[in-house]
C-alpha cells in the first residue's frame, strides 16, 4: 500500500501567504480602476523580442521560491496594459468594477463549473437571476438565457437557435440542403464575429450577405428586404438577421423596430448584436436607442464591456423557452442523470455547447446588487455625455475634426487628427495618404510615451482611410478633465508629426 | 460641459478594502486546497426553492453596503460546493492549484483580453511560453496552438481545422457537397462534445460514427477501418478521427499509434481528445498511456482537469504551423492591422473563432513555473497511485466490487455498491434493477450529510445500469487515508439501504 509520506509531493512552505501577496500587488499597483496615479502609464512598453528578455519563460524541473515567484507577478504587472486608467480607450473594454472583481476572484477560488445546480447550487442560481433581469431589461416578460464565453459565442447560438427552430433535422442531418444554401443577412457595419460564425457552423462566409448602412453606419431596411427577396428568389434559404446595437467603429444602432417588421413578414430570426451597446438598457435616457430590442428572438450583450464586469462576461438571451436545451442537448448520461434527488430544470449544461463553462454570472450579480441599479444608469450616462463633450472638443481643436458629418454615436467617437504640417493644405489624394498613415505613427508614439491607448482603422465600406476610434467607457467614470487630457495628449505627440 | 461634480456617480466609501474581504473568507472558509479541516462539510445542500430564500436575488435601485454584501460572499461561499476538499470525487475538476488562483487573481484584476500583443503583452508571452511547452511534452517539434472555453470547444477546433485543411472552400462557400455528408469517427466511450460540435458545425449527429471499443472502453481498431471503408463505400466523406485519451467515464485511452496508421492510410486528420488523461505526459511512469499522441494533427488538453488549474484552462495544440490563422481569421480591421510598429505575428486574435478571449495561459505558466515540473509528475503519480490502492479496497471490501472484468483505468475505478440485504443474493434481472436504484439514493444521502460528492451513471454501450465512478484528482494531493474514508463513508451511508 503506497503510504502518504512516500506519496505525497513536497509543496511550498510559503504557499499560504500567495494570495495575500497578489493583493498587495493589486493595490501597491494601483491595477483597481478608481486609483490610479495620474503620473503613472499606461503601458510600459517593449518589444515582443525585448519583454521575452524580462522573463525566464522556460518551465524548469525545480520550483519557484515563493519571493523570486512575487517578483514575476510584479514584473507580469508592471508590463501589462492599465486598463484601469482613465488612458486606455484601446478597445471596448477597459478597467474594472471592484464588485465583478470580488465576485470574480470568489468563484475562482471555490473553482465551480457552471453546468449543475448540484455542484453550482449558489452560482447556478445567481446565473438564473440576472438573466431574468437582463430579460426584463430588454423588454422581455419571458425566456431562457446563458453567459458564454464572449459575444462571437453568443452571436453563434443566436444563428443555431434560429437555425434549429426553422430545420431541426439539420441537427442529427447536417447541412445538406440540396444546394440551397441558409443565408444569414447583418450590416456591412456589424462585427466580424457573424462571418466567424458562419464558418463554423457550416453555412459559409459568402452567404453572409452584407447590407449597406445609411452615413450614420445604421442597416438600410429597404436594401435588407431586397436581398431577402433576391437570395429567396436565387433558390436559397434566408433564415437570420442579425441587427447590431452599437455597432464596433461607428456606435450605430440599427432601426430594430423596422428591421423585426421585416424579420416577421418573411419569416426570419431577429438577433440583436447588442454586445457593446446593450448596456443602453439601464439608462432612462439612453434607452431609445434600443427600441425595438422587445421584438428580437434572441439578443447579445457583453457586460464586460462599458460597464466593466470583469472580462469574460457576455449574457446570451432567447425569447424561446426550451429551445436553448432542444437546439443543444446531447444528455449526457453521466452529468445529466434524470433520477437526481433535486429538480433538474436547474441544471443549465445540457443547453449549452460546453461542458465545462465558467462561472461567469455571479459577477455581473454581485456587482449590481453591490452599487445598484441607479449607480450603472448614472455611469451610462456619464459616458454618454463625456462622449458628447468629447465631440465639442473634436470640433473645436485645430487639427480635429470628426470623420463623418452625422457626428457620433453610441459612446464611439470618430476623427481625424492633421498634423501641423498638413492644416489648410489643398485635400488631395496625397495629403490624404499622408493623413491616413498618422494613426499608426502617433499610436506608435504615444503607447511608447505610456500616455495613451486609442484605436484606429480604416472603413472600407465607408470608404474611409485610417482614423482614430475614441470610446468612452464607464470604468474608471470619465470626466471632462480626462476627455480634455486625450484631445491635449494626442496633440502635443501628434503636431509635429 | 458637463461638470464631473454632476456627472460622476458614487460609490461606496468602503470599496477601497472589498478585495481584501474576499480574501479573508477565502481563508477563513479553506477555500484552498489542502488546508480544508476533516470535519467540515463538501457541501450544505438546500434544495433550489430553499437555498433562493436565502438569498434576496433582485436588483434593486439602491446599492447595498459592503458589510450586507461581505455577508452574501460569506454565504455564497457557505452554500458552495467545497472542491478543494479531498471529499469531491463528482467530477473531472476539483481543487485549484494556489499559484494558479494567484494567477487567476492577478491577470482577472488587470482585466485583460488577450488577443493581441498591444493589449496583452506578458500573457500573450506566457501563452506562447506554455503553448511550446505543451507541444513539446506531447512530443512535437512545432506547430500552433490556442487556449479555449473549455475542452468542447477545442473539440471542435480540431474538426474546423480538420475541415479547412481537406476542403477550404467551406469556409466561403458552406457545406454543401452534393449530396455527401462529411463523416466523423469516434468511440462509443467518446466525450458527448464530439456530437455537440457536430451539430453546431453543420456536420449532424448522425454523421458521427461511434466505433465499439473493447471491454475496457478503447477504441476498436479493426472497427474504425471497416467504418472509414463502409463511409466511403457510401459515397459520404470521412475527414476526422477524434481518439480518445482518458475517456470521462471508464478513463479509457485508445491505442493512439494504430489509429495513427488508419488515419494516415485513409488520409484523415487525427484528434486527441485528451482533455481528461493528457495530465499523463507530466510523468514518465504513465506517459505510455498517450503512447503516439506524438502522430496526431491535433490535441485538446485541459489543465484544468486532474492538475488543478483554475476553471477555465483549455490547452489546444496543432501540429500545423499557420492552419489556425488560415480556418479562423476574418481579418478585422479595427483589431488586427497590419501597419502597427511591433511584430504582429505576436497577435493571437484572428487565429481564435473568439473575439475577445480570456487570459487561460498564464494561470498555468504561473503554477508550472512556481511548483516545477518534479513537483507535478510526483502529482500524477501519486493520483494514480492512490487510484490503485482505492482499486484494492474495492476488491477487498465487502459490498464492493469493481463494474469491468478488465479492472481500471487512468484515474477512474467504476464500482458498484451492493446493501446488506441484497448482498450474496442471486443476481436476478429484479435484483440489478434494485442494485442500480441504489447510486442516486446513496448520493442523495452523502450529499444531505455533506461527507462526500461522486458521480454515478449507466453506460448504454456496455449494457450497464447505474454505478459509480471514483476520480482521483491531484489537488489536493490524495492520501491513502482518503481512499479509506471514502470507502468507509459509502459503506456507512449505504449499508442499510
Amino acid at each position: 500500500m503506497p503510504t502518504s509520506e512516500t506519496q505525497q509531493p513536497q509543496s511550498d512552505s510559503l504557499d499560504q501567504s500567495f494570495l495575500s501577496r497578489v493583493l498587495r500587488i493589486v493595490e501597491d499597483q494601483n491595477l483597481i480602476a478608481g486609483e490610479f496615479p495620474t503620473n503613472e502609464k499606461v503601458v510600459e512598453f517593449r518589444h515582443p523580442r525585448e519583454l521575452e528578455q524580462e522573463f525566464d519563460l522556460q518551465i524548469s524541473k525545480k520550483p519557484t521560491s515563493s519571493d523570486e515567484l512575487e517578483k514575476i507577478c510584479i514584473k507580469a504587472a508592471k508590463y501589462s496594459v492599465k486598463t484601469c486608467t482613465p488612458k486606455f480607450y484601446n478597445q471596448l473594454y477597459h478597467g474594472v468594477d471592484e464588485f465583478g472583481l470580488a465576485g470574480s476572484w470568489l468563484s475562482d477560488a471555490l473553482n465551480t463549473n457552471n453546468y449543475t445546480f448540484e455542484v453550482a447550487p449558489v452560482f447556478i442560481l445567481a446565473e438564473r437571476a440576472i438573466l431574468e433581469y437582463i430579460r426584463r431589461k430588454f423588454g422581455w416578460t419571458q425566456g431562457d438565457g446563458i453567459f458564454c464565453p464572449g459575444g462571437s459565442i453568443s452571436n453563434m447560438y443566436g444563428m443555431i437557435l434560429a437555425r434549429h427552430k426553422a430545420f431541426p433535422e439539420i441537427k442529427t442531418k447536417g447541412l445538406i440542403r440540396g444546394g440551397q444554401s441558409l443565408v444569414i443577412f447583418t450590416s456591412d457595419e456589424s462585427h466580424y464575429s457573424i462571418s466567424k460564425g458562419a464558418n463554423w457552423l457550416g453555412i459559409g462566409t459568402e452567404n453572409v450577405i452584407k447590407i449597406k448602412t445609411d452615413e450614420a453606419g445604421k442597416m438600410i431596411p429597404e436594401l435588407l428586404e431586397q436581398a431577402i427577396e433576391h437570395a429567396q428568389a436565387e433558390g436559397n434559404v434566408p433564415f437570420f438577421v442579425n441587427a447590431t446595437a452599437g455597432s464596433t467603429v461607428m456606435g450605430a444602432f440599427d432601426d430594430l423596430t423596422r428591421i423585426s417588421q421585416i424579420c416577421k413578414r418573411h419569416g426570419l430570426w431577429m438577433h440583436v448584436d447588442a454586445c457593446w451597446g446593450g448596456a443602453v438598457v439601464l439608462s432612462s435616457i439612453h434607452k431609445r436607442l434600443i427600441e425595438g430590442c422587445q421584438f428580437a428572438d434572441s439578443i447579445a450583450w457583453n457586460p464586460h464591456k462599458m460597464i466593466g464586469a470583469p472580462l469574460q462576461c457576455s449574457a446570451f438571451i432567447v425569447r424561446h423557452p426550451g429551445l436553448l436545451h432542444q437546439a443543444n442537448s446531447a444528455s449526457a448520461t453521466y452529468l445529466f442523470q434524470q433520477d437526481k434527488f433535486y429538480d433538474v430544470n436547474y441544471d443549465t449544461g445540457d443547453k449549452s455547447v460546453q461542458c465545462g463553462r465558467k462561472v461567469d454570472g455571479f459577477k455581473l450579480w454581485l456587482m449590481m446588487k453591490a452599487r445598484g441599479e441607479a449607480y450603472f444608469e448614472g455611469l451610462v450616462d456619464n459616458a454618454f455625455a463625456q462622449a458628447k463633450y468629447f465631440m465639442t472638443l473634436v470640433e473645436k481643436t485645430p487639427g480635429f475634426r470628426p470623420v463623418f458629418d452625422f457626428g457620433y454615436s453610441c459612446t464611439n467617437v470618430c476623427f481625424e487628427y492633421i498634423p501641423e504640417r498638413l492644416r489648410g493644405c489643398p485635400e488631395t489624394s496625397e495629403w490624404k495618404e499622408e493623413v491616413a498613415q498618422i494613426p499608426p505613427k502617433l499610436k506608435e508614439a504615444l503607447i511608447k510615451k505610456g500616455s495613451m491607448m486609442i484605436g484606429y482603422q480604416p472603413l472600407k465600406h465607408k470608404n474611409k482611410s485610417n482614423f482614430f476610434r475614441m470610446v468612452v467607457h464607464c470604468v474608471p467614470p470619465p470626466t471632462p478633465q480626462d476627455m480634455e487630457y486625450a484631445i491635449k495628449e494626442l496633440d502635443m505627440c501628434g503636431r509635429l508629426l
